[in-house]
């Protein structure tokens, strides 16, 4: 049985050190209409102003920069259709080292056009009879590649963490912290800065009611396996938190909350029509929380992750015309 | 015959004062993909992320911050149906003094009720049998209030050149600066802190082609009137410019250029695309100019000021749609 080294806030530190520069330290917004809607005092950390416009390029770009020169020359290799494809193909670009990552043949041709964009190739699979782990896995024996899943990974936990990092930095310590929740990557390491920085904040994760294993998880002691939910928050389809995920969640956050993808929709209205930021339907999960309870946080300075921007415009067109 | 006595740089240094800690700084935005496209390096001052979401607040702070005693127990009175309404209605109320906003029947109902919000006392009038700013002069008269014009005031131009002031300090000097013109308050401010801070740099006001009054007055030199001109950029349908707008911005302007409408719409989608921010038509009158002359922009250091973030989703919706 392997015992599993869980990243700590040690590994975060030193991740903002290596991605300095490279990474942008993302605003935090306030918004005087929010503040007076709570009667609270709110903090955004804004990173759908990110690179490539989500918190993923973080992690990525930490995990690749501990890559050992033999790593760097055979390259990277990822799978996913989403926001952590674009992080790993930017990163790997900005190092100078190949980079393949693994999309169903039906991706959006804009997500796959952007990723072939940072120079990445791109391996197709058909997402009903092929096991993408599976052809990333033998892609990275076959060619002597360094798989970099989406989440369970140290060295992605620990890049997560350093927005946490820079918000604590900027605002001390806070009463309340909503952070987005898919497969844990990016709450389990705002678990590590915020138990660093702000011990007595209440941290929060919230997930998408459709896809709630994080909160079934959370509660039973034990990982939950569901479905692919159907939800508008394409970043939290996760079917289950990993390995080194679940654990740090379990010790350092005080509940996983749910919301519906109404309240996300709300919440990316008030964020465009307010606070004139877009943020897509992940994104929106945190304050879309806080909004559900508004009466408890009377009166508390509250921080908000803002996970990413990116949506196509047909869609949030859509949403936004209501 | 008046002798009109310019305001200078001078008097945007005190309005900086004035309104310190009240208007927000807002942040320049940078975009790796702007500079990419451009072979340029872009520097965005974010007004859309000003309070009320457009630089008109500076103005407004600024003017009603130099109000006596008197004039501030009687209140100020402004015409508008547009974001200097809000400007005024909102410095009003933190400056704890009433405010009569006359505005068409017809107005956008978000609007009414978001100035109303702000506590102003709303008069309507018919727009098209009634005389806007005679209403104004005559409530001015009979009440005995301040009447604070949308532009042609040397304390509204000065609150608007510390935008400018504020992206020069953070940039120095830059080679080319894009600035939105509609009756010219915030390009002649800018004109101001420009050649104080930046004197060398290109200066070019931009306007919509429908309504290029702006344009023909600088080239003719002498101020043009026009009919209300048909663009989506309503924060610029103003149908010429202002006593002391004109000669600010002839003397201080290096040229007036226009684009179309579809070129607003083509700049508005790139920010909420690739910036992940959302930007009224008029606040995109600077960025869709210099993407048209992006040729001779190649390896200049290009300031771009963002006037407003205020539209209403649905059209927000309608124009990314596309």
């Amino acid at each position: 049985m392997n015992t599993l080294v869980l990243p700590t806030y040690d590994d975060v530190v030193q991740a903002a050190a290596r991605i300095a520069g490279v990474a942008n330290r993302t605003p935090v917004l306030t918004s005087r209409t929010a503040n007076e809607l709570f009667g609270a005092e709110l903090f955004f950390k804004a990173e759908n102003l990110q690179r490539m416009g989500a918190f993923k390029f973080r992690g990525a770009c930490n995990a690749l920069s501990k890559f050992t020169p033999e790593q760097r020359r055979a390259g990277v290799v990822a799978f996913s259709s989403g926001n952590h494809a674009q992080a790993i193909a930017l990163a790997a670009r900005l190092l100078e080292m190949p980079a393949t990552i693994v999309m169903p043949h039906d991706a959006p041709a804009a997500k796959v056009a952007a990723t072939k964009g940072y120079g990445a190739t791109v391996v197709g699979y058909d997402r009903y009879t092929e096991d993408r782990e599976q052809i990333g896995r033998d892609l990275a024996a076959r060619h002597g590649l360094t798989l970099i899943p989406p989440y369970d990974h140290p060295d992605v936990i620990a890049g997560q963490g350093t927005a946490a990092k820079e918000l604590f930095e900027e605002t001390g310590p806070l009463d309340a912290f909503f952070v987005c929740l898919g497969g844990g990557g990016l709450l389990a390491g705002s678990a590590l800065s915020t138990r660093a920085l702000a011990p007595d904040c209440k941290l929060y994760g919230v997930e998408p009611a459709a896809g709630n294993d994080g909160q079934q998880s959370f509660r039973s002691g034990a990982i939950v396996h569901i479905d692919t939910p159907v939800t508008i928050a394409d970043g939290a389809q996760t079917q289950h938190l990993g390995q080194l995920t679940f654990p740090i969640i379990r010790r350092d956050v005080d509940d996983i909350l749910t919301v519906s993808d109404d309240d996300l929709v709300q919440a990316m209205r008030f964020f465009a029509e307010r606070m004139k930021i877009v943020v897509e339907p992940t994104g929106c999960l945190g304050f879309a929380a806080a909004r559900n309870m508004q009466e408890q946080l009377r009166g508390k300075r509250v921080g908000i992750l803002i996970s990413g921007g990116n949506i196509d415009l047909a869609s949030l067109a859509h949403f936004l015309a209501g």
